[in-house]
């Protein structure tokens, strides 16, 4: 039995899946999640829809509540990180973490990266040392595998794709997802909404076959044995050390 | 005589300038424009600041409403845009923007992000047609210049630098600014700050030079004569059709 965090952030519903009202990384969470709960009865799933119910920004408040230690912390700094709380508590229960988004303007909606910084917490999800010289962050959680399912208007952001350079979206959830423990990333995307055209239609199909043929190989066993691994916590070591 | 419009969005006040407690890119920012103030004693200052007062997140009814013809807009979906025209409003009669911002896990603050989904509108900022093939969009504004002023914990995120691959703060505004009409384009950023050391001082100090040093060379002429351009439209363009 393994528990799967669902996180969607896009601020449209689900509505007409294909059409243009409709949110389409919703459409591929939804295709992962019934398939998935088909495979894996006794899963357990929690929702969080940062998209209909965004968490709170930042605020200096917030900021001095979550660098304050627990036992010196006010009532009103341990009401301020309340929400931070469980949404931690969420991501580490969980063993998969499914993030479906859309692009909004070559990044993530502001509601995701809100719930980024909730969760980013020192002392909480990553500690924080001097003594390790130049690196001194390292993830406090471990063996998770994330999926994210995207949706953009445009295409070619992908490595030495057109656009590639203008992608903040995939290789930024990469980078954070390091300090939720990920060990496994996987990304499917729907391309070409605003074309609105074949091409777009071919990247739904493809889309959602990938969706269910990621469901089965994640289902097959372990997670960590059985997916593509895109970088393990030392390669993003070396990574960082500049190595390639 | 020019408009120079200020985006601050750092959740810190000011507070001490160089302590723990007080932001740095509000320290730069107010840097900039008491000098941008003395040099050019006629310019007009818009002040934003989306740290401490963040704009609305996306919502179904507002991409909805974006999407409706202006004729055709109901008095509930004008309503719903007003806050955006305000800050399009105030884009479009600036000839520098400044953006102050520290980088917040890797990227942007939620706050500026919910801050460029509002200013970044269809028919507003940039204008659509599938005429133009696969590069469909184009700014609606032109000849401004975009002056970013950065604090970040950790360092090596310039190109080449150790954390390159992880920075999604200046490289995102940058392709972001295209989209507001943007030509000339300067970052100035603190590194360090997690360290506390001798080189996150030494960062303060070049940062301050660079922004009396930048003051000095924007305020001697016309904006677009005299600064680095690192990216014009037809440039743009070219890298968006994956040339050189």
């Amino acid at each position: 039995m393994k528990k799967v965090l669902i996180v969607e952030a896009s601020a449209r519903a689900q509505g007409l899946v294909e059409g243009r009202s409709g949110s389409l990384s919703r459409f591929l969470s939804d295709r992962f999640s019934s398939r998935w709960r088909h495979l894996n009865n006794e899963d357990i799933f929690i929702y969080r829809d940062v998209g209909a119910m965004p968490p709170q920004f930042m605020s200096h408040k917030w900021i001095a509540a979550a660098f304050t230690s627990e036992e010196s912390r006010s009532a009103e700094q341990r009401a301020l990180l309340c929400l931070s709380d469980q949404l931690i508590a969420e991501v580490a229960q969980a063993d998969l973490i499914l993030i479906a988004t859309p692009m909004y303007n070559y990044g993530m909606p502001a509601s995701l990266k809100a719930w980024f910084d909730q969760v980013i917490r020192v002392n909480k999800t990553f500690s924080f040392d001097l003594a390790r010289g130049d690196f001194p962050l390292q993830p406090l959680l471990s063996g998770k595998t994330l999926v994210l399912l995207t949706s953009s208007g445009e295409f070619g952001f992908e490595p030495g794709g057109l656009r590639e350079s203008m992608n903040h979206l995939g290789p930024h959830v990469r980078t954070l997802s390091h300090y939720l423990g990920v060990e496994e990333f996987h990304e499917i995307g729907i391309e070409y909404q605003e074309f609105g055209d074949d091409r777009h239609r071919a990247s739904i199909d493809l889309a959602r076959q990938a969706v269910d043929e990621l469901v089965e190989q994640l289902s097959r066993g372990p997670v960590h044995l059985h997916a593509d691994v895109f970088f393990t916590p030392g390669e993003a070591s070396a990574a960082l050390a500049g190595k390639p």
